[in-house]
């Protein structure tokens, strides 16, 4: 089958239930601690979680160099799912050069887990290839392990 | 002053109140009446109108060929407000090549009249001056009449 939304996903079943999940993503402190893969850290986040709102949560690597990440919020189904691009600004105002769009699904699966799905859908061929090679899988997939970690704390 | 949303825009005022402006705008019937610049037709309106839901108005020229013009609600605010953008069809999905987002507002000016406004923002500078080229100012200004020609009627 075709391809025609660019897509790359991962899925993971996490030992914590989707409200927690939920909260990780939206409450801007919990967001902080697990969004980048360690050693990179979040310096900074700053969201307002419905349609339309800013998304943005401003990256540092390990020698203290920040990367912005900015976009909006396209739709939010409380514990259940996030939907976010970069591709606009507050405004719907568009941006430069959208990268993605990024797909958050929170489904349970058994007592006290979540089938946690993360989707990342891209304009073009080349962006998803370039995401791929940029280490979607491992980098997402490691952010999903701080993410359990943290949810199975609250 | 710099133009970073690529913006065009075209703005009138237009002898309806824009409760009648909204429903030219979201009942497909009456949408189908204005929203090309005759002698071209609008061949077929498909609209879920909310955010995420599709946006479909297939134009047809006087030769009879059909153009596809397909994407998504970004905000609907009853009355006042439609975004829409074709760099998604429903589920957030992103197309191949995005163009432009369309703001329209509807603002009281006096009794039974409104401020119209429609701005097309668009990702680059190329995307803005291809539709400066093909006839913005000119096509939407139609739309502009024919829509008030009809909200009249209403």
């Amino acid at each position: 089958m075709s391809n025609p939304a660019h897509e790359l996903v991962l899925t993971r079943i996490i030992d914590a239930p989707r409200e927690k999940l939920f909260r990780c993503y939206t409450d801007p402190k919990l967001l902080q601690k697990w969004f980048v893969p360690r050693p990179w850290t979040i310096a900074a986040v700053d969201i307002d979680v419905r349609p339309g709102g800013l998304f943005s949560a401003t990256m540092k690597d390990p020698d203290g160099k920040e990367y912005p990440n900015l976009g909006v919020y396209l739709e939010v189904v409380e514990n259940e799912r996030i939907v976010t691009t970069d591709a606009f600004l507050p405004g719907w105002i568009p941006t430069g050069a959208p990268f993605m769009v990024a797909h958050v699904t929170f489904e349970d699966a058994g007592p006290g887990k979540t089938r946690y799905t993360a989707r990342a859908m891209h304009w073009t061929a080349e962006n998803r290839e370039t995401h791929e090679k940029m280490g979607f899988h491992e980098g997402w997939g490691q952010c999903a392990a701080q993410l359990e970690e943290l949810a199975k704390t609250l």
